[in-house]
């Protein structure tokens, strides 16, 4: 059953009503110790008072969302990113973040050429990865589900995660953030993650509801939907993940209408009877 | 560059408008010789006057749509949907379709279990495949997009369906459907396309949108969204495939709104231009 030690709630998860220091607040007080923190939420906060914040309260950052990115950004474009990305890595590392959440990109505007966006998202790794090693963070590669292919990442399976860091030469900066509303469909799912052994650095949790209205912003409540999260969970935990369990739903039509506290509630107590 | 002795409208593409008797004359006087026919135009117009039909206009039927949904099917449901499949083999032999299409279903009402989801798939098909041999049609397996899994088809790679015909010892009455808008996004798709030399028995032509408002009716005409209609064109010749180029758009927002002609005449300028 799952234990509270191990869950985390991402930021995402409350919406637009609460900002980066009342979210800590009301997940520590639920007795929450991880959290996955939304880079725009830190910022505005400050970088500094936000880590003296979470130090403070003895929360641990269980993601770090989101850069990247580099696949639909041509030219200039993606010298931009890539710095931005460079930022991103110290930004982590001030608040002890356990990955920095790397999103691939999509394809560009009114391009067809598909390989050619996928090179440009390596590309991009292989000029972070340097710094990734100068400040001690491991880059996440997070595949995403198959309907952003398309406006947000043409990496979008976790055996494809892992041929890219073959790719980059097994980088040690390199790992896999594991979102299994974006994987559970995968008939190469159980094999992927055996193959991603010791790889994980993010667990991100949701379900996914039959009648979905939007591959992006209508994730659904632990227990809602059809993944199995117990089955991949376990495989997951096979990989050697001992790191959170975090629960981000991004839900425009339902989650986000409420009252932050409930998602967190919720989920805390779906947590414990499903995982 | 496209010739039209190749391409085939899917009758579906015409919305609600058209049934089965005006689709056959408005496609076969933009010259077009190929059709795919879907099942209730065919039935509400008569299997034995619609096969004449199609006889005396020339018209070869690239695939015939849809059945199955054995996956999603549970007790007397699935001996239901198994003896609805063998009727539809029957139909498919007396209008000599290439292939009768079939879709896996997705999970039932409830369920999270997606491996017993599968297993009910393959149960199915082993049950079917008889009487594909005694009416010397071939049954095409259709993976569509990861986004209707839950509802739709459990199966939803290429090489997935080559791991399924596998396990069923290499039927010879086993095929693949191969539809360009539910495998674009696939990173193994030019090598699972290699594996499934001489399995290929339809092709399906359609786009998908940047901004698709949904995963099963919002498809795109050719040419207006990111699939590199012409490389995957070109792997799956290398199959062996020497069958039709079908258009299929399911398009609620668009297509399914205007005169079905526009669709059949735009589709056939822009298979002209980019395939």
């Amino acid at each position: 059953m799952g234990d509270v030690n191990r869950f985390a709630m991402n930021q995402i998860t409350a919406g637009p009503t609460w900002g980066f220091a009342e979210s800590l607040t009301r997940y520590h007080a639920l007795g929450i110790r991880g959290v996955g923190v939304a880079r725009e939420r830190l910022l505005e906060y400050g970088l500094e008072a936000g880590a003296r914040l979470l130090r403070d309260q003895g929360m641990s950052v269980a993601s770090y969302c989101f850069g990247g990115l580099f696949a639909d950004a041509t030219g200039l474009r993606l010298n931009e990113r890539v710095d931005d990305f460079r930022r991103m890595l110290d930004e982590g590392a001030a608040i002890g973040a356990a990955s920095v959440v790397f999103l691939a990109g999509g394809l560009p505007d009114g391009s067809v050429d598909l390989a050619g966006a996928q090179e440009r998202a390596l590309e991009g790794l292989s000029r972070v990865i340097p710094h990734a090693r100068d400040t001690g963070m491991t880059i996440g590669l997070e595949p995403l589900h198959p309907s952003t292919c398309a406006f947000r990442s043409v990496l979008v399976t976790t055996g494809q995660a892992m041929d890219w860091i073959e790719q980059l030469d097994n980088a040690p900066e390199l790992s896999i953030v594991f979102d299994v509303y974006a994987t559970w469909w995968d008939p190469n799912l159980e094999a992927s993650l055996a193959r991603a052994n010791g790889r994980l650095s993010a667990y991100h949790l949701s379900d996914w509801l039959r009648d979905t209205q939007d591959p992006r912003l209508d994730r659904g409540m632990l227990g809602d939907g059809c993944i199995d999260v117990r089955s991949i969970t376990r495989w997951v935990e096979a990989t050697g993940f001992s790191g959170f369990h975090e629960l981000e739903i991004l839900s425009e039509r339902n989650w986000w209408r409420r009252d932050p506290s409930e998602a967190a509630a919720t989920g805390l107590e779906r947590y414990e009877a499903l995982v």
